[in-house]
Order: C-alpha cells, then sequence, then structure tokens
C-alpha cells in the first residue's frame, strides 16, 4: 500500500510524491514518481534517480529539469529519499553525511543502524516491486543515475545488477568511498571494520571485478569543491576502466560546481544517453 | 553598488544572487540575475520575471527551467525579490499575502508602508538602471513576464510602460486586484481608499484605458485552486481585452496548478513569444 501525498500535472504527465511502509527498512519510506504522457496508454520504462547527501525524494524533481525530457522520451521518472527517517536510532540527526539523508546506499550490517539501514535492498529489490505494483512500468525495461552520493548509488546498483539495468550514468559521484573521508566515515559506520564488505559498494573496485554491459556516463565540473576536496575522485574510476577496458565518457565541464545547476545543464544529456537503452 | 552572494555556472552562462541599497525601497532589496553565454561577448536584451506571493528572488532560478532557453535565445533574465524586507514596519511579517513578500508591485502611499514599499518604481525604473550599470545589455529591449501577483506586476508595468518594455506575458496572472481578496487587502494596505489611485494597478482597467502595443501571452491552469477561488479572474481580463480588441492568447492549461510544476511546463513558449520581439 502506498499513500499519495500530493500531485502535479506537469510537461503533460503526473508527478506524485508517495509514502510507504518498507519492509528493507522497517521504516516508513518516500519517494517521487514522474508519469509521463504516454503512461496512460502503455507501460513504459522505468529511470531511477538517486539524489545525495541531505536530499530528499523532492529535490530532483523540483530543481533538475529532468521531466521535460522524461516526457519527450516516455520514460517514468523515480526518485527515492536518501534513507530511512525518523527510525529513533540514537543519533540518526547528528551528521549530515552520516544516518538521516546519508544512507549511502548499502545494506548496513552494524548495530544500530542494521535495523533500519537497508537502502540498497531498497532500491534494487523493494522499490522496483512497488513500482510495479503501482504504476504502468515495463520492469524489463530499467535504468539507473544519480548524483554525488546517488551517483555512487547508481554504480554500484548497476554494476552488480547488470541484469536489472540496462544503463547507468552519473553526475559528480563518489566513485572510490573506500579512499575518500565521506566513504570511510558511511562504510565503516553502516558496515564496520571489514574492507572486504566495503568493496562491494566500491565502483572503483567492482568495475575492476565486474565491470558493466554499457557504456558510462559521468559529468563531473571542475569548479565543484568536494570534487577539489577529494571526495568524488573520478580520475581513479577512470583509471580502473580503463585498466579493464569498460567503456566510459567521463566529461569534465569546465566551471560546473556540485549544485542542481551544475546538473539541470546536462539533464537533456544524461535522458537521452539511458532513453538510447531503454527505447 | 551592488553585492554578489553567490554564483553558479549553468547551461553556459552564468547565474548570480545580488543584494544593493535601494533607493526607491530606502532598504536593502536582493535580485538574481542569470547571464546567457551570449552576454560574454555583446549586449543582450534583459527580461525581467516578477515572482508570487512568498517568493524570494530564488524561486524562479530554481523551479522555472528558464534559463535553458534564456541561454538559447540569448537572454538575460533578471528575478528581483518580491518586497523589501527587515525594515522595521511593525507588522511586516504578520500575513503571507501583504507586507514581506507581498509588495504587489505598487508605490505605497499609505503610512507605514510608504517609506519602504516602492516596488513599482523599483521595477520600473531601479531596478533597469541597476543592470545597466552592472552587466553588458540592451535597455532598448527589455520585456516582462510573472507569476500570480507577478504576473499582476508584469501586466501593470508593460501597460503603463510601453516605451519600455517590447513584450509582456504571465502565468496565472491577478488581473483585477480592484476585484479579488488579495488585491483589495493589497491596494486598500498600500494605497488607501482611494479607488482611483488602485485603478493605475489594475490590469483590467488599465487594458481598457492604455491597452499594449503586442499581444499578450496568459496561460491559465484549469486545477489552480486560486482560479477556482476567484484570485485570479481571467475572464474579466479576456472580456476587457475583447472590448478594446487587445491581442490575448489566453491559454486555459487542462488540470495544471498554480504550482512551478505548471509554470517549468510552458516556460520554453514563454520564453519564445518574449524572444520574437526581442531579437
Amino acid at each position: 500500500m502506498i499513500k499519495l501525498n500530493s500531485e502535479y500535472k506537469t510537461f503533460g504527465g503526473k508527478l506524485g510524491f508517495y509514502s510507504h511502509f518498507s519492509s528493507s527498512c522497517n521504516s516508513e519510506m518516500r519517494f517521487a514518481v514522474y508519469q509521463p504522457p504516454q503512461a496512460t496508454s502503455q507501460n513504459v520504462p522505468v529511470l531511477y534517480w538517486l539524489s545525495g547527501l541531505t536530499c530528499t525524494e523532492e529535490n530532483f524533481m523540483i530543481k533538475a529539469g529532468a521531466q521535460k525530457y522524461a516526457a519527450e522520451h516516455g520514460l517514468l521518472l523515480v526518485a527515492p529519499d536518501t534513507s530511512p527517517r525518523n527510525t529513533g536510532i540514537l543519533g540518526e540527526d547528528e551528521s549530515w553525511d552520516f544516518g538521516t539523508g546519508a544512507g549511502f546506499y548499502v545494506d548496513a550490517t552494524e548495530i544500530p543502524w542494521s535495523s533500519h539501514y537497508k537502502m540498497y535492498s531498497y532500491v534494487v529489490e523493494e522499490l522496483p516491486n512497488v513500482i510495479a505494483e503501482n504504476f504502468p512500468v515495463n520492469l524489463d525495461k530499467q535504468s539507473i543515475f544519480g548524483h554525488s552520493m546517488g551517483g555512487h548509488g547508481a554504480l554500484i546498483c548497476a554494476m552488480r545488477n547488470p541484469e536489472k539495468y540496462k544503463s547507468v550514468s552519473a553526475f559528480a559521484p563518489v566513485v572510490a568511498p573506500m579512499q575518500c573521508p565521506w566513504g570511510e566515515k558511511a562504510l565503516s559506520g553502516y558496515l564496520g571494520d571489514n574492507k572486504d564488505t566495503w568493496s562491494n559498494y566500491d565502483a572503483t573496485e567492482l568495475v575492476k571485478k565486474i565491470g558493466f554491459h554499457s557504456p558510462i556516463l559521468i559529468d563531473q565540473g571542475t569548479a565543484d569543491s568536494f570534487f577539489q576536496q577529494k571526495q568524488l575522485l573520478p580520475e581513479l574510476f577512470e583509471k580502473a576502466c580503463a585498466q579493464v577496458k569498460q567503456p566510459l565518457n567521463l566529461r569534465y565541464q569546465e566551471g560546473y560546481d556540485h549544485s542542481y545547476y551544475f546538473i539541470a545543464s546536462f539533464m537533456e544529456d544524461h535522458i537521452h544517453h539511458h532513453a538510447i537503452f531503454l527505447n
């Protein structure tokens, strides 16, 4: 059972904000869905967006300007929240880069986080089923993209589940969480000290082990302060892709920062990239 | 002197958020400017956006998706805040539809508002000069549009200053403030009881007296609750335009509401409308 909290007509389609009880996360979760006009007459492909630190299910739908292109290509957009909220875990709201708004798309194994923070299973398993039960979609055609922490999420979900996703792309993704402060904090907090487990959630490790069946598109702004602070490390991912001959289109965008103003500027290209594999 | 508070590259151009001391409003005012890529090599036309109740200079730039089309057509976008803020006037923050965030684009004559609330002069006189002094623009090519209270503002600014503006359009504008609750509250509060003064700020009255030299484009969503509550009254403006043979393209957009999701859906059409008269 999902609950519709608000709904808007936009670009000829329908944008809804929903909540439901997630069995993976054992708590309420929220997500947004944009149904393109085509969805009134046929089952359409699904494109998932995973957001970055501190975001909710709203940011992407308000700021990215994606609906126009989803409507043009007939894709249903799904944007989940970035973590469970109000779980009652002590300290969940203490950091902006851990806990609430910072689920990092992993299945936590460490107490107390393991009782609720199962964002990997939520995104890969539960949410697609919820979407299929409630919206006119074709689950044989799914793709995934995201921003920053959500770019990390998109890459790991896609590489670990190549049969589920036709294509993947990212804006300013955290591609080597084992080697940056955000990632070290999140992976140690959610997964404990065993770095073998961490590597299942590190795109740079995964591409060397698994790779992906279609070319990966990544945009990175050169004026992005988190890029400059070595939280993102696209150069490591690029090197790993080169090692294993993984097709990668990494574009450094001169002068762009980490904001949705950057994302919106290249949204058309990303949705076009996915539409090629989905339509 | 204007102060740059933040700046972002977007769609190949530059978005800045500014503050300055306004002599019209005798207080700090804020505005946002999007400089299209063309502005690095030539003076470009200016398109002003006036926002609705409760908005700041940010809403439009975050939500409307206008930068893409401004970049395509080489237009500089300017979005001022909707009122002075923190003026110290007693009760300025008491209502969401009067005072802060609700300047209604009039020059207040009533004490205490008359000491700061001069949004009409600010938009029509002071702001264009500030823009001309600080940005590469061609003030012979200006147009104006807006939403709700700002649609009202755009229409009255354009009709009263046909030599300044090449074109005007609006989303869900308040077109007959003398005949709706929002307008009655604002006009009586800012201008007192003399309804002759009010009529200078009422688009439906002005079009009968003055008209405008180019066709007016208006989009109105049919699921807009403020339309249903008779705050907007496009039918009165349509009737007045018909009386005086003012060319009007009033489009009722089925199922759309009052939000920026509606605005974004038709932004391309509006910017195209202005580009025809500006380029």
